[in-house]
């Protein structure tokens, strides 16, 4: 029996905060959920929690797409989401230090106040919390240019045991200063590692100067989709460096014209969406040249702010578009750059292998693809088909190179697709430092290196 | 006995890779050395040392700064530095791949010839190894605007032991995609851990487009070392972001005026120097705005690459220019980048108190200063007073919110900063780390987290 203030036990809230919305990924049922309040909140969950060895699976707004803040059972759910405090804004070294469920885009906004940038943007930065962008080292669109999450943390403080002490013990890991080499890098290691070290209490991000020059788009359509995988090789081999270079492919684009009627062509079999922040023209024109020399049928570039982002709404739109047909079961592959197009081309011979409808989103100039399956509601054959097609997307990433999750996390649907991809030595190493960090196996167990 | 092909006994070739270029840090007696030629040398020799518990003391280059490759008593001094093939380089996907003893310079000369760039420009970039750099995450000037070694680090291969198998086992860590989260970034952990986990034997490194503009350069003069701090911090404020932005103080301009003779008025207290790399004059002219607003006697820009070149000239003549006159202890403190005119204040004051004279060269838009502690060959007195400034601008750097080391890394002259920097604490869960992944502490044993 765990006893805590506060803690949740009705079953119909309880069923609300247990999952994140990875498709088919396996929820266990909760013992108890608790909405910390503060640092002092989570120590104690963590302590009480050790003592009667409840695992602890912390969330925040549970936005992830691999099942890794999904409950376990027996566990203490662990929400996050209402630590949201922006503690500091600091100007003169362009940093802030926040609680974890402070909301992506609210530290956006905030800092914008103050003429500054936090650059990470993915898809989910409306509502996911900076907590869970640590946790997983989030991507998004512009980390082509400006990096991954990881490439902003400069340090948190984390409640863990093991070697740092009885658990419930609070450590502050990293620095305020831009470098820093003293001891290992146990920020970085923390980072992407969902929650299985312990929970993230505060975490100190690096900040940009705010952008002084408004992005521009530049649009490609293809008839093929492979033209469009060559077009973003050829971007990558001739130096382009745009803040974000996205593709969309024909079912992405139908859905979205189904939706809301933006005009696009039928007949395109994909889209490619540049976005241009340097100043002047160069980059814009180099982008559409390289676009019309790999075989685009047209390009074109905005010529102001607001038709700049009336060129990205297609991206933006994509992704609920397709969710509004059914469920979408989302990969998250990376391969290296110049197979963008051979990984394209085995997306389609593995849909109609497998009879499975497969939209594509791609961050294409990192090669990081998401093929979206598709299946009719309550259709368990449709289900499985695209089950075996999730397998086989992994199998061809792995064997062009590429991971198994470019951005999203292994959580509970990449792990048997990271034991592939690091080999039995590398995953003990993986697993070692798992029982050194958290002896008890409390924090989030079966996530990442969790056995299956 | 060690019984390996190739071993060096000679006592004299012994002594002369047995330490780096850190001033006072202990130097152990190897039993032996060996030059590897190739990975299947470093598996056989970690192989047999682990069988005779003989440590592993990596080594590239030798140009370290905190005695991270010297050797420990009965060790095995394992050089690298003939593991020096450039395997490949993708200009498809900008990297490549390197064996460990390539010397920094000699790779970016190889990838300016594909139109690429490698970034990372520790001074030592003319000796210094990519193994070595990559062992303690070298910085350099341009990190200001393009990272340190880490950013470009994107996979390794590693001969260790412990959870990975028997000692001599190679592994495969990272990738070779831009993204990739598919388990703990260990490539991550390896980076800056100074060899303490295993050696390096291969690194595939992420490359940039090379630049397409020539860099200009902004020099500021001033008459106080805190209106030169001050400057700083207003720069960084206002959201420039030059390549690299360096202060020299009057004892570095006084010894390269002295040796070189480039025309440095006397009088001059501090000179910070800007790279600017952007198109158009906007920058530089917002640099020389910024200098002047802060107190400048007056600011220059280059009107030409050659020019340019000039007047970066005294920033790389600094430290052979004090090296002529005699020992130097390289300090190499982080402090937030609103604290450099303080921290540069403490340390003149240091100097004072302690009769030592300290030069101060420093990447300032970093806030990484290195003061240099000056001593008379064969000064005992000096030397202790040097030693006992030295724990001060340790101590002053911590106060102010900085760290220890700022690129040069631990090694054994920064073991007791380290963990006065850390805690108790999160020293622990270091030492823990060394354990798990090194069980035998045979890898360069005695750093880092070695017992002082």
């Amino acid at each position: 029996m765990i006893e805590l203030p506060g803690l949740i036990t009705d079953p119909a809230v309880l069923a609300g905060i247990s999952h994140d919305e990875a498709e088919w990924a396996p929820v266990g049922r909760p013992a108890a959920a608790l909405r910390a309040q503060s640092t002092v909140d989570v120590q104690r969950a963590v302590r009480v929690c050790a003592e009667q060895r409840v695992p602890v699976v912390p969330r925040g707004a549970g936005t992830g797409l691999s099942g890794g803040a999904n409950a376990t059972d027996g566990c203490l759910v662990l929400d996050l989401s209402r630590m949201r405090e922006i503690v500091e804004i600091d100007t003169e070294n362009l940093l802030a230090v926040v609680q974890p469920g402070v909301v992506n885009d609210d530290l956006k906004k905030a800092v914008a106040e103050h003429g500054l940038w936090y650059p990470p943007d993915p898809a989910s930065a409306p509502w996911s919390t900076i907590g869970g962008n640590v946790a997983t080292n989030a991507g998004g669109l512009c980390c082509l240019k400006y990096g991954v999450t990881r490439d902003y943390v400069l340090g948190m403080r984390v409640v863990m045991g093991g070697p740092a002490g009885d658990y419930g013990t609070e450590v502050s890991l990293g620095r305020r200063t831009t470098k820093g080499v003293a001891g290992y890098d146990l920020t970085g290691l923390f980072v992407g590692a969902e929650g299985t070290f312990g929970v993230i209490t505060e975490i100190t991000l690096r900040l940009r100067p705010a952008p002084t020059i408004a992005a521009r788009t530049v649009v490609g359509a293809f008839h093929s989709l492979v033209d469009a995988g060559r077009a973003v090789a050829l971007c990558t081999r001739r130096g382009l460096q745009p803040a974000a270079l996205e593709l969309l492919d024909r079912t992405c684009m139908e859905a979205v014209e189904e939706w809301k009627q933006l005009g696009i062509e039928p007949g395109t079999a994909a889209m490619l969406l540049a976005r241009v922040d340097t100043p002047g023209d160069a980059e814009a024109t180099a982008l559409a040249e390289a676009f019309t020399e790999a075989g685009a049928a047209w390009a074109e570039r905005s010529t102001d702010a607001v038709e700049a982002e009336a060129l990205f709404a297609a991206r933006r739109l994509a992704y609920p578009a397709l969710e509004r047909l059914g469920p979408v079961l989302t990969e998250d592959v990376c391969v290296p750059r110049s197979a963008v197009h051979l990984m394209l081309a085995r997306i389609e011979e593995t849909a109609a292998r497998h009879q499975v409808r497969i939209a594509t989103i791609a961050h294409a100039g990192d090669g990081n693809l998401h093929p979206l399956l598709l299946t009719p509601p309550g259709d368990d054959v449709a289900r499985l088909a695209a089950q075996a097609a999730f397998d086989d997307i992994l199998a061809d990433a792995l064997e062009l190179g590429g991971t198994v999750t470019g951005e999203h996390g292994v959580g509970l649907l990449k792990r048997a697709g990271m034991e592939r991809e690091l080999g039995p030595e590398v995953t003990a190493v993986q697993r070692a430092l798992k029982r050194t960090l958290d002896p008890l196996n409390l924090f989030n167990p079966t996530k990442v290196v969790g056995e299956l």
